[in-house]
């Protein structure tokens, strides 16, 4: 990439009468639009600098995940990485003692002072066994954000009583991530119960005519209870992170 | 179509001598299928003879359908058409002074000698308004082959308690015939409270990622309660005809 | 529907002693469900109450849709109608002659004491010009439930600058809602840039392989930036009704 | 979960004259739904209780399935294992000796006390043999449920005779389940044939536009024959378990 | 296009010794590929020039259509028109007085010379009256090539012994074309009896889950009997001439 | 099965006098059905017995395949297998010692008395390397019918020229079997230039947005070349068997 | 949109010493992004103002077009309206008398000043009649621009010696635009010919399983020939515009 | 094949008076059409003989691509294999000791000549690290014909200033590929941003409604920005050899 010549010069310039204003003004419209750009939206990324850095795993290698994680470790102190398995596991673990698994939800998670924030909690409520590692996604992602969270887990329609148990403790959350596979018939029972928004994910918990997951995804997206919002097929993270930005 | 050689005249040779037991076995062997096929058949369907003779109207022009009606008033006693239109229904009347047309359903039905089974009914529940026309066609069946229905309209999960209001009633019905458009969750809800069959009967009522009742005709067939099972989008006629055959 | 009988009978029995507590106890849990069901739920309701009836007009006879009006008045003072006609609106015109019809956004509003919430405005963004429609519906949905909106029309991706242009007061809104259709890479775009959750809208303004919707709802399911939650396909209702219950 | 103050103690205190009716009604009204709930849903539970507990195995770790199987053994005394391993076998056996295994349908059946009902048989029909194991699993779950059936397997409609010299026995069954993969064409062909319900299993058996079931899944759906309807495809225990509650 | 020198200019020079037979070479080499291409495949369309000129009409103006009838009347003396209107048949008859409409298949024919080949029939069956229509596009293809069908109408699986009287009828044509909507079962059955080809031609007769004809398609790629191929939606002409090639 | 009065007894009855013509009318109209259309059906497979018996390998075990193949042997003298493995070969060697095996079609075959009809070849074609597997398994199909075929391997269109050059031999083959992966375009092209059938069988060569043989078989099912019909997604069988019964 | 101190201000605050060099940069850095971005836009547009303004009309009222192409008259001095109305024609007509409406491309076209490339032409090709429509957008979006088109209308595969007589003119193009509905297949075969870029463009032309240009688009994406690129179905103007940019 | 009658031979005998000028002609029209065909087709071929031999990898044994190799090792001196294994690879670096393999793109490059165009670049952009494998299959199907690239890696909307930081490099290149996969954004903001083509390559990277890239594709199919074309899901080749085509 080309130097540019700093802003700096072309201001002592102005100062010292060597650039005329029109012929500054004429710089500055040619001026890289780049460095402006970077340093704008670098002191933007500042003002939400709350949230870690995150590395999705799913198809890189041991060696470019610790790499990615050491240049992280440099100028930041708080991680989080989806779709782990055990072996990345042990390679960050030799770069950060104090990074910790997950197993079911797939996350490792580093935090030198983790932090907790002071507001309602987000409900995450699964309807079967089976979507839990999604959910655990979504609390861990929540959990280095510093969002409390109350779980849910294992409340599906067939024993409808199960969540109807839960509808006041679920109602005083401040939104709830819902996460179903199957027919993905919860978030829009949820959405009927509740007063404040409903993250709907649809897993792909199913087999036949689920089509890893589009079946609960279209059941979501087409819910007759408003309130409801969907993220992609077994998003956990997705929810995880829509649901910190939202009524703290 | 060509004459065969009558069974009568067979059995006739065999009985006065010309024709010997080996050949009659030939002749049967190759006796056309059809004769017997169709008596068996005949038989058969006369043994479920119950069932009235029904017109699916769609796709047909008045003058089929009149020709049609009037060949089944000949035989027979009682008349469904489906998916009828008021003008098919003015010329049916010219035919058939006690044809009665609902609208709701687009059904026009005919019955000399109205019967009733005694048995437990048949509920027939549906999640919006929209679905109403389904379900009617449902219920036009079910009337016009004698079984008793109990309806439960507009009770969908956006308000679950309409439905949970009504658990007794529902469960103390033979079989339910659940009619949902949108996410079509209804079933999966209604499959968790009753102890009978859900016929669950898909509605192309929706928009956008419903794709004309393709998601919850998925949400259906992934449904997470045992004791669900689903007939075609729209399909109010075959739910009915299939409720009809249960628990009598 | 049978009569029950009612909760105080019950508890009169008990208070006089003609009710053992063990009798009473066996005929509270046989008690009709519904009846403190339905309370619950009212109640439950009542705290959210802020929100305006809505009919979804598309669907139902000006007939139907004027009596639904008729109800809601009775017990209500803010009426929302969405997919609306001219026709419907003459007739509710003659109801509610404070109603008011929005062409583009196709709703008719009635609103006896407006409202309007103290609160950080929800952006409402469009990609291009035939995205109005779904996001005037939102921005309806918002003004009934008195949040207050900014709108950023026709600013795609097309054109990047437009969008960058306005990324300052973007960002200073409590929450956005992103609509676009052809490509739906807007919401992706905002999200990279704002740091508060986007709600995006695919719209089935396209064509060819568009597929009515489908391409910019894969791709807004899919999106690279965090914080994207979405609604079904011209949804504007269901984004205004999930957008008005966030960062309040 | 927080604990309510009971049932029994708000009606001694009416009783005894320290609560007065009013009060007890506001105090019924915001009582726990959940305590009524559940007393309600388990009464109703034990009136279908006649069926045993049932465990989906796939993706569960063989761990978390003998947790459960230990679980309902304690209450229970009859259990069904569907896609189960030969892994889970051996460690079910352990805790239950008595269980037996069905390598074909890949269940597991655990009954203390054996049921047999006293009713006309399930019919249960395979086009060919790829589709057996499916209905082994909707015949396992019949035999535990202790309905009785009847197996015609392999007379799929490429020779259309092996089905036709069935007809009769077929069709003095209460009601059949029809299992095909491929075309999926047996079930319509079933249809026009018995005057029973018939309850239509595609398979995930075929290859190319097969799309691992899509297509007899449609092919059944879309049944020209009356008195079909259709469960998820490879669903041996959904067709089993909604045959069980027909015409007994 | 630009002229090329002739075959025959180059041929002289080689006889009168103006051109070299290693120029002639190169000249050939590099002559207009077109020329003798286009030779080639008209001769080779001689060969097959039995068929006559066929127009598919969707899409095209009445002036349009006009003109190419007019263009092919001046060569060929028999013509086919698919998909065409009344308002078509007006003009074309102007032009052709012998031409003869069929309003079921839509189709116009005009033949000058009619011819019919001796050769064992082409069977059409329908399983339905809605796919009459395209069973007739087919027949009528047939007819002008010289053909001779015999007709098989109405014979769907719901009612299987109408099918099955026909065993010995239809097992003595060439060929069968069977044309079926709904469920798409006819193919596979008729494939099941009959040892001759049969060709599948899926109609968009149907709704719901037959997504204008793809369910029939599906069931009639995956038929379970051999010696089924199938061509595209509704496309009984081409059902017609690829038969028409078959077993003459 | 409950064993069936015979045919025999009852024309003995009624030569003897012990049976009048009515009654015997009457039994034989109840008469099992399935006798006569066993016997029928056999006699009608005995005309076309000119075809082995086939075993679809996939999905079934060793032992399986070996039972199936030991009953064969006992009343034909010809076998064919398709998708069979090594290991079924080693089995079947063992039963019928002359047994061959074609590894890229993955077909083994077996003829007692080897057959050749004399008829115009059967020319198989195919695109790519990758689509030789299917066109084999039709071949094998083919040679074991008996029927001759004449191979044009990789003749897909980015290299026309090789197409173009074998016209006349493909020309004055009986009936083209066209094999194509990819974008499926080859029979399009073979039905623009031949005068007989050309059966197309898309493979599920490809990738991206091939879906596994999706994009070749809509290509296929749309061909602007009339003379085309096809097969599923590599049914090298289907199109092979097919073809077998075309223009001897 | 709130106004900001302009980037003139701040020079002469730096130039008469009023605003020293750090404190300028800090302005710098918080200037607001959109003045300068879009200003640099703006010039970079310029660099390729050679293309004129486009209106997308489907969708639009007259009025709003109208009011588009008025405010493009003030500062432009070209202009191109696709999928154009007679009805829009008319009202452009009264503003700019010299448009010009291509009734089969359904496009306006104005241009004050005509310009043209001197470059090799753009072939433009198309495989049936009722492909026309969309090569006549392209060819018209390529006219506008100024480059020169040959076009090769209706030599579809099914008659290939159509194209093939073309193949020299087609090769000695810059660039081929190939427009196919039904199977798609032309431009691979063109791919196959020549040796300079192929833009497919699939259309809706088509019926059954061609889904609306779907069954071509997947053609052409999996196209065997190299060389071959496509644009969404029926997007004559996304092919001229691409194609108007490549070996001028 | 059968060998055909060489053209010298006809024009020696016209030479030599023993054909006349009218047999030649009747010899030349029926001339198997593939000599000259095929000279022709080679004679063009030349033209464009800049461009190496290709094989396809995926699919072939270790055998066949050797053998392959070998062939056009014989007549080329430039050689380029995709979705090669290291298996692969070793076995053609015993036969091309000058191999090159790609471990990352999985391509192997041989050049004896090694060429490079002098032209403006191509640029090359990806979304994510994921994107890199397709990306560098595109460059070194670039690098072997010898056109040079620039590399844009890791760019993505997320962080879209990563992109706008390159304006103006981008945009000084001659055509840009730009691979996406997830929401497949990036293609529609670099053809806002560029004012030369854009070639847009979807590529398999994501998961749940990504479907293995027809997220991606649909989204640049239907891209609002004009000047972008697609290619196939994971298609580097094509991108690349589509690029080397334009703007030289």
């Amino acid at each position: 990439m080309k130097k540019h010549r700093s802003l700096k010069a072309i201001l002592s310039g102005v100062q010292n009468g060597k650039i005329g204003i029109e012929e500054a003004l004429t710089k500055l419209k040619h001026f890289p639009f780049d460095e402006l750009t970077h340093t704008k939206l670098d002191t933007h990324r500042e003002l939400r600098k709350g949230f870690p850095e995150v590395i999705f795993c799913q198809g890189k290698t041991v060696g470019q995940i610790v790499e990615i994680a050491r240049a992280i470790k440099k100028h930041g102190d708080r991680l989080l990485m989806t779709r782990a398995s055990e072996e990345v596991y042990s390679a960050v673990k030799a770069l950060l003692p104090g990074a910790r698994m997950n197993t079911l939800a797939r996350t490792i998670a580093y935090a030198k002072h983790p932090v907790v924030y002071a507001s309602r909690p987000v409900a995450i409520v699964t309807a079967g066994t089976g979507d839990i590692p999604v959910a655990e996604e979504a609390r861990e992602t929540l959990a280095i954000i510093g969002r409390t969270t109350e779980q849910f887990y294992d409340v599906g329609v067939a024993g409808i009583h199960r969540l109807l148990l839960h509808t006041q403790e679920l109602d005083s959350c401040a939104v709830a991530i819902v996460v179903a596979g199957m027919d993905g018939v919860l978030p829009s029972v949820v959405g009927g119960i509740v007063s404040h928004p409903v993250i709907a994910v649809p897993t792909s918990v199913g087999y036949g005519a689920h089509f890893s997951g589009l079946a609960p995804l279209l059941t979501m997206l087409n819910s007759c209870a408003p309130g409801v919002a969907v993220v992609n097929i077994d998003n956990g993270f997705g929810a995880g992170y829509f649901a910190s930005m939202i009524n703290i």
